[in-house]
């Protein structure tokens, strides 16, 4: 069992990570929900693996209420929420009740925006059941739902009380979506860690056989590194940005492609291909860092051709981006393996080699 | 002209209050939106009334856009805040586009929940138009809307940048809505300033004549009183609880009325009075005190008499108040004119006077 601090003075909490962390969930849970009342927020497929496990775990001295939502990122809107909001009324919850955000990506920033706005704030723990939200979206507060225009583009930043990440719920995870999941783990090694994606290359079977260890160092060192970015800026004036590397494109994409044929690792993994292009075709990087980047992408089997739109039809998506301050946007370009940075383009710039 | 400053570390913001302050506008907004790029939120009648005069003062260099909400408490909910976002969209507003908001307490509360979770936050400046709003709600952070189940209980406490305060707007207020902001002035003289209390009652006449000295002695000493319980505890964790005074069968009072009948102000209002009138039952004051409070809401107009409604629907509601933790609600009792405290009493205590 690891642990990793998110400092951020007085919400500065903690990520516990390793294999069945899950035994530590009542009395981790006690510390911050003195009244043991909890609301669990999760979806349908979480629920039907892992509702019995985790009501026993918490026992009969916790009240614990589950609230399930739809499956997918198409249902991560204002609707859900508010029907979330009704049924949080109904299940009495107070300001001292805690809200367990249960499964992957999608319940994870839904259920945190929820604790964020019910009653203007309540208590909230992150228990991430995809690598995705493992090693991305559970640590660093960003929560919110899209709107049909775009991705995230309603939300707040909101930290948890405390996130547990067990390996073992990877087990269930399908296939495709522990791939999702790797694609940010490229995205750390790239934009910071040379010897995360230095161990990726080496090791790329045993990731892909989910080697207990292998997983853990991705996992730990992708939380070593979100957990910085995000104590030296919590609302991304900057630093944060970089965790961008691959989003502004990859947004588009899925925006173009409606949220659902592609996943949003995917669309990351085709950004992320993208901008190695660019940055080495702009003098940024050198033609090999973009040359290991797309192997390493497609050795993991993530996609780094972009769906066919039109320029324009990307161009729209572009301005529409929360990055964007006038007429630039802030694009995350690479300078080497390990080392990224901002930089102002127009869509026009972003789009030229489309 | 006079300043009062909210002392939130990093979120310090300042008040600055008299009589014609809407000249510093746009020498104000630009030190917070050097941009130029501002959209402002209010309501058809503020609009009528003043779109012209704000257009003027900010002049051809600023990059002002409008959006027009309904007027009235019962559209403070989700609908209206999912139409202005998309209307921000297609006005391209940005991350460092600024939010005004331009009316009275509901329009505050929407356009700061709004700028609270538009694309997770972008910076806002309340320009209040009414008393209630001058003296109470553009000063805090406290953001939201209602749900059918009851008021406010979606939202954030978001920091304004700055707030405009111009008793030149009071002017065109109706009588009703005047007399509803004067209901929270006497809120602050009974929780906590003795001498703001003493004032009213010796100058009901002057009050109810709008003389604008008199008016300034109450929205400086109520911003001033606001500001200060604010800076002790922004979240509401204990002392800013006192602010509730009234309020908590207050709220009760409008959801069983449905929002439209009875004020908001006026609600608040017959709540003192039955908080002084329980709190002399109880024994925490005098009954004494109790009559001056009854007497001096009475000579300003306001209603001190609670809606007949069944105990039982009383209760219903209470149990829905975000102040409620378990079996007790925190409801704020008076010791004496000029000093509240928190307690915690069951509905049935509550409601037992009715």
């Amino acid at each position: 069992m690891r642990n990793v601090k998110v400092h951020l003075g007085p919400q500065t909490y903690g990520i516990t990570l390793g294999k069945n962390t899950m035994a530590k969930l009542a009395t981790g849970l006690k510390k911050y929900f003195p009244s043991r009342e909890v609301v669990i927020i999760t979806n349908k497929t979480v629920a039907k693996l892992y509702h019995s496990k985790i009501s026993s775990l918490l026992a009969s001295h916790w009240n614990a209420q589950w609230i399930e939502i739809p499956d997918g990122e198409r249902h991560k809107n204002l609707k859900t929420v508010e029907s979330i909001y009704h049924q949080l009324l109904k299940a009495k919850a107070h300001r001292k009740t805690g809200i367990i955000a249960f499964g992957g990506g999608v319940v994870g920033d839904i259920a945190g925006f929820v604790a964020a706005t019910y009653l203007r704030g309540i208590p909230f723990v992150q228990i991430p059941t995809t690598l995705l939200a493992q090693v991305d979206s559970s640590v660093g507060g960003k929560t919110g739902v899209d709107l049909k225009s775009g991705k995230n583009l309603v939300g707040a930043f909101y930290q948890p009380k405390w996130v547990l990440i067990d390996t073992q719920f990877l087990t269930t995870l399908p296939h495709r979506e522990f791939l999702c999941g790797l694609s940010e783990v490229v995205k750390y090694g790239i934009l910071g860690d040379k010897k995360l994606f230095e161990f990726m290359e080496k090791n790329v079977g045993k990731i892909l056989a989910m080697d207990h260890n292998a997983l853990l160092f991705l996992i730990k060192h992708s939380c070593q590194m979100k957990a910085n970015l995000v104590s030296k800026d919590e609302k991304e004036s900057g630093l944060r940005s970089l965790l961008n590397l691959g989003h502004t494109l990859g947004h588009g994409i899925e925006t173009l492609s409606g949220y659902t044929r592609i996943h949003h690792g995917e669309a990351v993994s085709q950004g992320m291909a993208y901008a190695a292009l660019l940055s080495s075709k702009r003098g940024f990087c050198s033609q090999n860092d973009t040359t290991r980047i797309v192997n390493l992408l497609k050795s993991l089997g993530l996609p780094t051709k972009l769906p066919k739109f039109s320029k324009t039809a990307y161009q729209n998506v572009l301005s529409r981006d929360k990055k964007s301050a006038g007429q630039t946007i802030r694009y995350v370009a690479i300078q080497k393996i390990g080392k990224a940075f901002l930089c102002a383009l127009t869509k026009q710039e972003i789009t030229a080699y489309l």
